[in-house]
């Protein structure tokens, strides 16, 4: 048996289809007893009314830069974030991991507003502007970049690292690079450095090393130059990672001989032994803070010629990698 | 004539006052009957009820510290922005001008939650964050500090006066300090370090003169070293005016000989002749947002654990102090 609709009813009662729908959902435009003739016309056909549309919900973007690997776990506390927070505040998501400018500009008009997160290319980004739609990047940008951001606290984590290390009575101190170009990290060593620089009887040095020069290698051609450092900042945990099993590799006893400092607070933090001390970033507050943003932007509560930035704080977590510099 | 009263009411009519005050309000617990002739009685001796008690209006606390003069102007920029913002999220403001702990202690704890400008000492900052209430910084933090604070980009202004001066051909940039210790110029200055000590053919200078020392004569000392500083970056307004004048006084022109920027966008950036390029804070927007933490606090926004940084973006507004390098 066929569906009824309101063509049927229209077809049987000789009205407008325009007609029947008004009768039948209460509208005025009909008289009284056309509607009363058709809601018995429609009872005996046994018409049954579509479901009412949900309202469209309104929907946010979150576009990942997909060839950004290194930062995984970063990535999915913020869409855990971002997923979270949205439904809080009653927004949908709509995920996008790419990087090609035609499909971040196409979801981007698709959205509400959009959160950028990683190292997109300046064209996509730029295109992405160019919609006008509320944006908060998660990424590095230009100085005074027109734009919302929401990042962590990476000076600052540099700084309150020295501090901590200084505490402890170290006064070599390596900041380990690992492999360059990541904003973030350069901004852990500006935190660093401004506090160190400030102490004559602080050793400050640097170390990069990539897939072609090894750690050790780096920190034996430093030890030959007469560095000794007993304390090493890792740009992040996966250098430490690096760093304690390459100490221990070449006898070093942590934290007795060398104190190892990271940052994230990811996985590894607590896979490696010693479990790392570390600057824990809180990912998911990084989500729930672009959607916030996002939102204040949808409800004007910013004026729009102002950009933000938001930093949420992080904390330093102690664990067994770090003690007081060798006598 | 005594004013009329529920108890008046009461005696009149030989019923309870509580019975009274259910009739006259429209609440049960009396029957028609009675609230008929209660309300006659009253109508009668010409019963006035008391208007509705206001709802007590959430106040947030604003303590600025009295002795920092120098940022007259932000501050009052930053007390117009909380104002506004406060009436239009529906609070009260109380305003405190002090430095002394027990003074801050008070006031804080007299409201739902407050916002601290300025450099107030540890143990009065100690005092208000052991009330805990809710609290917002205008200020400078130390590392990691687990408090919310509101400021503007100052690091990155540095650096895009760096990239300004650069793009306008200058190879040798002074900067120029005033008086030390306020830790927002040190983070300019680290901003234009940070761009400028990448590129080999840029000379950067740093300069401090205070009461004692003019800046003419800590140029002259400069340039008697070898370095001539085409373009002059000052920590505030206020240095650049200093700056413009002693250049001016030395027979420079500007923008032809020498470039000046300033910070802040200040009442002395458009009194001073040339007009001032400088970078703008945008103050009532930082009190705009000291007041959003507080609601966001206030109505958990945000995780209670998580402390927030919010930096306002400023822009780069440029006038007739500065001009391509010479040639």
């Amino acid at each position: 048996m066929p569906r009824v609709t309101l063509a049927t009813i229209a077809r049987t009662s000789g009205l407008s289809k325009f007609a029947v729908s008004r009768a039948l959902s209460g509208k005025s435009g009909v008289s009284e007893e056309t509607r009363r003739r058709v809601t018995a016309i429609a009872e005996e056909l046994g018409y049954v009314r579509a479901a009412p549309q949900v309202p469209a919900t309104t929907m946010i973007g979150l576009v990942f830069h997909d060839m950004d690997l290194v930062n995984s776990e970063l990535q999915v506390l913020i869409q855990s974030g971002v997923q979270a927070e949205a439904q809080r505040l009653g927004y949908g998501v709509a995920v996008r991991w790419t990087h090609v400018a035609d499909e971040i500009e196409e979801h981007v008009r698709q959205t509400a507003g959009a959160i950028l997160v990683g190292p997109h290319e300046r064209a996509a980004l730029d295109r992405a502007y160019a919609t006008g739609k509320p944006l908060v990047r998660s990424g590095w940008l230009m100085p005074l970049e027109q734009v919302d951001q929401v990042s962590g606290t990476d000076h600052e984590a540099g700084s309150a690292v020295a501090d901590y290390l200084l505490a402890l009575g170290h006064r070599s101190i390596l900041y380990v690079h690992g492999m360059p170009g990541y904003r973030g990290r350069m901004e852990r060593l500006y935190g660093l450095r401004e506090v160190v620089e400030r102490r004559e009887d602080v050793t400050f040095t640097e170390v990069r090393f990539d897939a072609d020069t090894r750690f050790t290698e780096a920190l034996l051609a430093l030890k030959a130059g007469g560095v000794n450092p007993t304390a090493f900042f890792c740009a992040h945990d996966g250098l430490a990672v690096t760093v304690i099993s390459e100490l221990l590799r070449l006898g070093y006893s942590i934290p007795q001989d060398a104190s190892v400092i990271g940052f994230g607070d990811y996985s590894s933090a607590v896979q490696i032994s010693p479990a790392l001390t570390t600057v824990r970033v809180h990912g998911r507050q990084h989500g729930a803070a672009c959607v916030r943003l996002i939102d204040d932007r949808l409800s004007s509560r910013v004026p729009a010629e102002i950009a933000v930035r938001v930093q949420i704080a992080g904390h330093i977590i102690e664990r067994d990698s770090c003690g007081p510099a060798p006598g």
